[in-house]
C-alpha cells in the first residue's frame, strides 16, 4: 500500500488504482487527530544592546564557556534563536485562515439536515453526491477592515465562503456560498456568493476534483480495450498497480470551453521517478464529462504520430499491423529523471558552505498566533488560502500602510509541441490550487537554516482540514552587497548601508513544477515580489520534426517550450486610499538653449537645439487600454501609483512605482480559443483598475475548464470607471519565456527561471529612509599631518559587524509532514 | 594642509588650490615606500571532510575548549579563515597588471636620454612637458596566449603599453607606445602603437589629465573678475582655499568635438559634504585649450537662467543692477548631502544583522601571486588595469574554457536639464580611469565579513605605482534560495540543491557615483555580470520649470533624469572559439493538428488549427545591423554563442545564452552630436563582431572628448566580416535610465539602480551539471505501513548543514588606503 503515502491530489499525473481498490482515508484521519502543531512560541525578551551580550558584564557569562579566540577575547553563547514577539497594530487579523476548529464548525453546521443541502462527507463520496469541496475565511469588505485598524471599530465578524459541488441533484452544479457570521450561531446564514463572478453557477465539467487520483483511476478502465496491443507494443500494462504498473498518466488541460464537456488528451509516461519527462509517445483522448465514472471512455487514440480517430480503429491497425511501430522507449534505470547527485564531487564540495547566522538574535518578530510579522520598520498580517496560498496584508512600513494587500492571483503555463498533449495545454494552476499544493518546506535547503516557519491550515474536501507547519519560511540575510555606498573626501560623505533584506517565502509544487514565492522587504521601503521556478519540465517525446518545440534533452525526451505567467494582485495605498495611475516617459526632443552659441558643436539642429530626455507625465483617468500596460521597448517609462493630494516635504506626489526587475515579460498567445476568456490578465504586463470588494480577484479556480465562459472576466473589470484620486489595484505579471534546455534535466534552476517586480517609493519619502540603519558605517578623514599616511575615524553606530557568540548548531534535518 | 589627504584625482569636482600653493608630493613618494603589500598568505591545508574537523575524532581538540551547547555536543574551534592555496591551469598569468617593480622598470627605460623621448618626471611637471601618462601591461595576442596555455609553448613575453602625453614639443600631442619586451634590456624596443585605433594620434584637448586638482585649480584664477560680484551676489569667494572657499567646480563633459578645443562649462556647487547635490545655479564656460594655464578664461556666464555671452557683460548687468537677484541657496549645514544616520533607530537594528560565516572553512581558494581564483569547478585569472579595473580571464568550468576574457569597456552617463551642465554632459568614465578610481573596500560593508581581499597596482603619473591592498574582494555566499528543488512522491524526486555563488567585487567610484562590479558565478555553469550603482546623483538646481528634467529633492536641489549605459567584452570561447551567432524567437503560427476534430473547441482557424509558439533559428553570418541587436518587446527572442561543430550528447549545438538580467536597456539617445561617434556601442543591448587583437575595446580613454572623431569607432568593427564559426565577442550593455525621486538623497540605491546579465548554458552540457552538488538533499518516502505518518529518510552526501563550530570574531573595522 506504498501508494497510501502519496500525495492524494496528485494532479496532473495519473497514479492508477485497481478498480477493486476502493482507498481508505481512515489512516488520514488519525494522522489527523495526531497533529498538534503550535511550533515554537515566539520568546518574550527585552531589547538589548550587543554589548550587553557579548562585550559588556551586564549578563553573567554561562559558567560552562572558557574559550578563548584567536583575537583573545572570549565569547559568550548567542542569545535565543528565537525570534521576539511581535506587537501587531491591531489585536486581530481580520484576514486569518479559519482554524481547523472553524472549519470543523462551519463544516458541522452546513450538514445539519436543517440546511437541506443533503451532504455526503468528502472522505466517502462519489462524484455524485453533494460535498463541501471548500470551506475557508472569506475577506471582509476592505471599508470594514479599515474601521477597524483605522477607526476603532468593531472587527468585522468572519465569514466563510463555502464551495458545494452539487453532484447529487438533477442537474450537477457548483456553487459558491457565504456562510456567516462565525462562529455558527442562530444568526449564522449562508447565501449563495454571486457577487464577485460573472456567471452564477459553476457547471459541473468544471468543478474542482476533490482527489485526482480518484478521478483519474477511473482512466484505468478506459485503457482496459487497449491491454494487449499495449503489452505487445510497449511491453507495458495498465492495471491499477502503482508499483508494477508501467504507464502514469499526464493529462492535457484545460478540459473544455464553457462546461457542456469535460475531454482531454493524456499522455501516457512511463510510471518512474521523474516520470514528467517520459513520454512514451501514445495519447489517448478521454470523455471524463458528467458524474458518472463507468460511462468515461477514450475517444481516441494518436501512437506516435498516428492519429486514430477511436479506439477500434487503432487496434484495427495494431491487428491487421498497418500501424507503424516504433521502439520502445527506455523503460527502467531512468537515473537521469531523478535528484541522484551526479559525477565527480566539485573540490571543497565536500564541506557545507557558508551559512548566514544572526549571532545577536534574530531581528525579525512574529506572533504567530495571529500571523503577523515585523521587521525594522515593516509589519505585516499574513492569510492563506487554497487557490493561491499566501497572501499579505495591511503590509506597513514605518506605521504607514502601504499595501493593503499583495496576493497572486493565478499561475498560468502555455505549452507548444506537435503532440495532443503539449500543443493544446493551458494550466492555469488556481484550479488544483496553489495554497493546497504548498507542501512543507525542506529546513536548511529551501530555506536558510535560521529561517523561522509557519503553518497553514487549510480545508481539504476529503480530509478535512489540513495543517502544514512549514507552510511559510521569514528570514533576514544581508544580500552581500551594500545598500549605499560613497567613497568622498570630505567629512560625512564616505560610508555604507548594509543591505539586509527580509524574506517571507513560501513554496508550491504543482505537479511537476515548483513555484517559490518570495516577498522580499528592503529597508528602503522597496518591496520585491519574486516568482522562482524550479521542479521538472513537462516534457515531450522527443523526434527530429519537434525541433521547432523545444530541445532534446535525453535519448527520446525534450522539453518543450513554454510561457509561465503569474498574476499579482498589488492594492496599494499611498497615503489613503485615492490614488492616480501615472506614467512617466522620456522623450528626446530638441531643446534650444539660450546660453549655447550658433557655432557650438554640441548643437544638434538649426536652431541652436540640443537633443534633450524630457519627462511626460500621463494620469489616466479611466478604466480601459490606457490603464493596461505593456513595458515599452527599452523600458523608456515609469509606471507609479501616487497620490495627487498628498505632497513630500518638496511638493513632489507620494507615490509607488511598479518597477520591472527580472524577465519582465507577458503571455505571447493570447487569442487562442485556448484562453478565450479565462486569462486576459495575461496580455500586458500590468493593468490598473477600481478597487472593488467584488473584484477580489483576477481569476478562479473554474477559469481554466471555462475559456469561453469563466467565473472572472478579466476584461469585464475594464469598463471605463473613474480612476482618478480612487481606490486602485494593480493587477501585476511576471513569467518567463521558457525555451528548455537539456541544462532543464532533471530539473529547472532558479537562478534562470526568475521573474520580478519592486514596488518602490516614488517621493513618497523626503530622502532614503534607510539612512536611519546603525547597521551602517561613515568614514571622515582625519589628523592634519600630510606627512604621515591618511587616517580615518569611523562611526559604526555602536554596532559592530565583528560582533561574535557562540551558536548552537541548527537543528539537523528533518521531515515529517502531515499527509495531505 | 587637509586637502593634501584629498584624492588628488576628484575629477569632476574642483577642489581650488591656491595659484600660490604648490603642492608637493614627496610625501606621497613616502607613503609609497611605506607601502608593503601581500596581505595574507594563502594556507597551504589538505583537503577534508567537515566530519574530520567537527563531529569525528581524527584531530584533536583544542585543550582550551569547553562548551556544551543547547543539543549537547561539544563544538570545536573552526579552522582557519584563510582561503586554500589555489592551483592555476598555468604557472604564469599572461595578463597580470605590471608590479610596481615592472613598471618602475620601464619608466626607468623611458627616462634614459637615450631614448630621446625628453620626459619631465610626472610629479615635477607641467602640461608643458612631456610625461609618461601611463604605464601597464599590454595584452599578449589570443593566439599567443592559448599557445602558452593549450599547446604548452612559451608563455609570450610582457610588453607594456606607454602613453606618453608630448606637452613639451611643437605641436603638443598624446601617443600610445609598445614597449617590450619586459623585463627591458638589450632588445627592448619602442613603437607607436597605433593598430588598435582609427586615427593615429590624439589630440592634445583630449589628452588625459594627470592631476584634475592641478587643472582646474587654474580655474581659481579665470573666476578673479568675478570675485566681488560673487561676494555681493552669494556672500561667496573662490580664492583656492579649500577649507574657506564658498564654491567647488562641476564641470560638464565631454570637452570638444575633434581636438581642435577644450572647453566646458562649470557648475558651482557649494564646497561642503555632498556637494554634488549643492549647485548654486551659477555656471561658466571655461576655454581651457592648449597646453598654457595662463591663457584659460572664462567665455560665458549664466546666473539663475539669465545669459551672458562674456565676463563684462555679466559684470555689467550685475553692475547696472539689471541682472535679475535670486535669494541665497542654503550653504551650510547642508547635512542632509552627508552620510550621517538620520531619525529614530529602527526597532532591533541596534542588533548586528545576520553574518555569513564558511563554519568549515572557506571553499574558494586564492592564488594571490598570480591573481587566480577557483571554486567548485569555476576557475579564472584577474586583471586590472586604469581605464576600467578589474577584468577576468581564461575563465574555466570544469576544465572547459567559456570566456577567453570579461571585460567593462567604457561607463557612459547621459544627463538632461535646463541648465548649462546638465542639459550637455555625457560622461565616459574611461578617460578618468574606473581602475584608478576605484578605492579600497570597506570590509564588513562592500564586502561580507569573510571576503578575501586582492591587491591592484596601477601607475599613477604623478605618483608612479601605486597600490590598492583592497581593491577587489571575492566571497562565497548563500542565496537563501535553493538552485534547483522538488518536492515529489517517487523515491529520488524530492530534495534541494543549495544555491551558493562565488562573487568577484570591485567598485569604482567616480567623482559621485559608485560603480559596483560583481562577476557572480552559479553552480550550473551560469556566470552573471551585474552592475549596482550608489553614491550621490549629480544634482541641478531646483525650480519649478525643471519638473520636465527630474525631480526636486530638496529645498534648491533636483536630481536630474540621466541613462547609465556601461559595455562589457565578453570573449566567448564555445567548445574552441570558432562559433556563432544564434538567434533564437519564437513566433505564433497557426499549425494544423491532425488528431484533432473540426468541431474540436480549441481550434483557432478553420483548418484545424491551434495557434503555437513555433521556434526560428537565425544564424547570423556576418557582421552589421543583424549582429547588433536590440531587446525584442516582450523578450522572445535568445541570443546565444554556438559552436555548430560541437554538439552535446543529444545532438545540440552547445552554446551560451546571453539572458537579459535587471534593467535590459540601452541608451536613449544616440544621435546627438555630443556623442556622434564616439559611444555607438550604447545604442543597441548587445553585438556581436569578429574577434581581433586590433579590436580589443568598444571605447578608449579618449572617446570621450572627442565625438567626432574618436580613437575608436565602434560603428567600423561592423564592416560585414564573416562571423560564421569564427573567433566572436560579444559587446553587451547594462545600464539605467534614472529618473531620480527624493529617495535617491543622499546616495542612490544599489537594490534599484542595479542592471546585469546572465551567461548561461543552452546544451552546453547534457544536464544540468549541478547536480554534481554535495550540498543538496535527496528525499525518499520509506516504510509501507499506511497506518503510520509518512517518513523519509534522505541523503545529505555526508554535507551537514547543522554543522557547526566556534568561530573567530571578524576582523574589527579598520581602513588604511594607500594615497592615490
Amino acid at each position: 500500500m506504498r501508494q497510501a503515502r502519496l500525495h492524494p491530489l496528485d494532479a496532473k499525473r495519473l497514479i492508477p488504482i485497481a478498480a477493486s481498490g476502493t482507498r481508505s482515508y481512515a489512516f488520514l484521519a488519525l494522522l489527523l487527530a495526531m497533529a498538534a502543531g503550535l511550533g515554537f512560541i515566539a520568546g518574550a525578551r527585552d531589547r538589548f544592546r550587543v554589548s550587553d551580550v557579548c562585550f559588556g558584564a551586564r549578563r553573567p557569562a554561562s559558567p560552562d564557556i572558557s574559550i578563548a579566540l584567536s583575537d583573545g577575547h572570549t565569547p559568550q553563547k548567542c542569545p535565543s534563536r528565537e525570534p521576539h514577539a511581535a506587537s501587531p497594530p491591531a489585536a486581530k487579523n481580520v484576514w486569518a485562515p479559519l482554524s481547523s476548529a472553524e472549519i470543523l464548525d462551519v463544516k458541522e453546521w452546513l450538514l445539519k439536515p436543517s440546511q437541506g443541502l443533503n451532504l455526503t462527507e468528502g472522505a466517502n463520496s462519489t462524484d455524485s453526491d453533494n460535498i463541501v469541496f471548500l470551506i475557508e475565511h472569506y475577506n471582509p469588505a476592505k471599508s470594514d477592515a479599515l474601521g477597524f485598524l483605522d477607526d476603532s471599530k468593531s472587527p468585522p465578524p468572519p465569514y466563510a465562503r463555502v464551495t458545494i459541488n452539487h453532484g447529487g441533484v438533477e442537474s450537477p452544479v457548483t456553487r459558491d456560498y457565504l456562510v456567516g457570521p462565525l462562529p455558527t450561531s442562530s444568526t449564522t446564514t449562508i447565501r449563495q456568493l454571486t457577487e464577485i463572478y460573472h456567471r452564477e453557477d459553476i457547471p459541473f465539467n468544471a468543478r474542482g476534483v476533490p482527489d485526482v487520483i480518484s478521478m483519474f483511476g477511473a482512466l484505468g478502465k478506459t485503457m482496459a480495450p487497449l491491454e494487449a496491443a499495449l503489452k505487445d507494443l510497449f511491453n507495458g500494462t495498465i492495471k491499477g498497480d502503482l508499483l508494477a504498473d508501467t504507464f502514469t498518466a499526464g493529462p492535457s488541460g484545460g478540459w473544455g470551453v464553457n462546461g457542456s464537456s469535460r475531454r482531454y488528451w493524456v499522455s501516457w509516461k512511463v510510471n518512474a521517478p521523474g516520470s514528467w519527462l517520459l513520454p512514451s509517445n501514445l495519447y489517448t483522448y478521454v470523455d471524463s464529462s458528467g458524474t458518472d465514472p463507468s460511462q468515461w471512455s477514450v475517444v481516441k487514440v494518436v501512437y506516435h504520430n498516428q492519429s486514430f480517430p477511436s479506439v477500434s480503429s487503432f487496434l484495427d491497425a495494431y491487428t491487421n499491423n498497418s500501424i507503424v511501430r516504433f521502439p520502445l522507449p527506455s523503460f527502467g534505470n531512468n537515473t537521469w529523471t531523478t535528484r541522484k547527485r551526479i559525477g565527480k564531487p566539485r573540490e571543497l564540495d565536500t564541506l557545507p558552505g557558508p551559512r548566514s547566522v544572526s549571532f545577536a538574535g534574530l531581528r525579525f518578530k512574529v506572533d504567530k498566533k495571529r500571523g503577523y510579522v515585523s521587521w525594522l520598520g515593516w509589519g505585516m498580517y499574513l492569510s492563506f488560502d487554497r487557490d493561491m496560498g499566501l497572501s499579505l496584508w495591511d503590509v506597513r512600513f514605518r506605521g504607514e500602510r502601504i499595501a493593503y494587500q499583495i496576493a497572486p492571483q493565478e499561475c498560468l503555463v502555455q505549452y507548444t509541441g506537435h503532440d495532443p498533449v503539449q500543443s493544446i495545454t493551458t494550466w492555469m494552476d488556481r484550479f488544483f490550487g496553489m495554497g493546497m499544493f504548498t507542501k512543507d518546506l525542506f529546513p536548511n535547503y529551501d530555506c536558510p537554516a535560521e529561517a523561522v516557519f509557519l503553518p497553514a491550515t487549510l480545508y481539504h474536501p476529503l480530509l478535512g482540514p489540513i495543517t502544514r507547519e512549514r507552510a511559510i519560511c521569514i528570514f533576514e540575510m544581508d544580500t552581500g552587497r551594500p545598500l549605499t555606498r560613497h567613497y568622498g573626501d570630505f567629512p560625512g560623505e564616505s560610508g555604507a548601508v548594509k543591505g539586509y533584506v527580509l524574506t517571507v517565502r513560501s513554496i508550491a509544487t504543482l505537479g511537476n513544477y515548483d513555484y517559490l514565492f518570495d516577498y522580499i522587504f528592503h529597508l528602503d521601503g522597496t518591496i520585491e515580489v519574486k516568482v522562482s521556478a524550479s521542479g521538472y519540465l513537462q516534457g515531450g517525446y522527443w523526434t527530429p520534426d519537434q525541433a521547432d518545440y523545444g530541445s532534446r534533452i535525453n535519448r527520446n525526451n525534450m522539453g518543450n517550450v513554454h510561457d509561465h505567467v503569474i498574476n499579482f494582485k498589488v492594492d496599494l495605498d499611498i497615503a489613503g486610499v485615492n490614488n492616480t495611475f501615472r506614467k512617466t516617459t522620456s522623450v528626446v526632443e530638441p531643446v534650444s538653449l539660450p546660453w549655447l552659441d550658433d557655432d557650438d558643436w554640441r548643437l544638434d539642429g538649426p536652431n541652436k537645439e540640443v537633443l534633450q530626455h524630457k519627462l511626460a507625465f500621463t494620469y489616466v483617468d479611466q478604466e480601459g487600454d490606457a490603464s493596461r500596460v505593456s513595458y515599452p521597448a527599452n523600458f523608456k517609462e515609469v509606471f507609479a501609483i501616487v497620490n495627487r493630494d498628498a505632497k513630500n516635504a518638496w511638493g513632489s506626489e507620494r507615490g509607488y512605482a511598479v518597477r520591472p526587475g527580472l524577465s519582465p515579460i507577458h503571455n505571447t498567445i493570447t487569442k487562442s480559443n485556448r484562453m478565450l476568456k479565462n486569462a486576459n490578465w495575461a496580455a500586458h504586463n500590468l493593468a490598473v483598475s477600481l478597487r472593488k470588494d467584488t473584484e477580489p480577484s483576477s481569476s478562479s479556480m473554474w477559469n481554466l475548464h471555462l475559456p469561453g465562459d469563466p467565473p472572472v472576466d478579466f476584461d469585464k473589470f475594464f469598463d471605463g470607471e473613474d480612476i482618478a484620486q480612487k481606490d486602485l489595484v494593480l493587477w501585476i505579471n511576471v513569467g518567463t519565456h521558457h525555451q528548455p534546455v537539456a541544462e532543464d534535466a532533471p530539473t529547472t534552476k532558479t537562478n534562470l527561471a526568475a521573474s520580478s517586480f519592486f514596488l518602490a517609493p516614488v517621493n513618497y519619502f523626503d530622502s532614503d529612509i534607510a539612512m536611519e540603519s546603525l547597521n551602517a558605517i561613515t568614514l571622515d578623514l582625519v589628523g592634519t599631518d600630510p606627512t604621515s599616511a591618511p587616517a580615518y575615524q569611523f562611526d559604526d553606530n555602536g554596532v559592530p559587524q565583528s560582533f561574535n557568540c557562540i551558536s548552537d548548531a541548527p537543528p539537523s534535518f528533518s521531515y515529517d509532514p502531515q499527509v495531505g
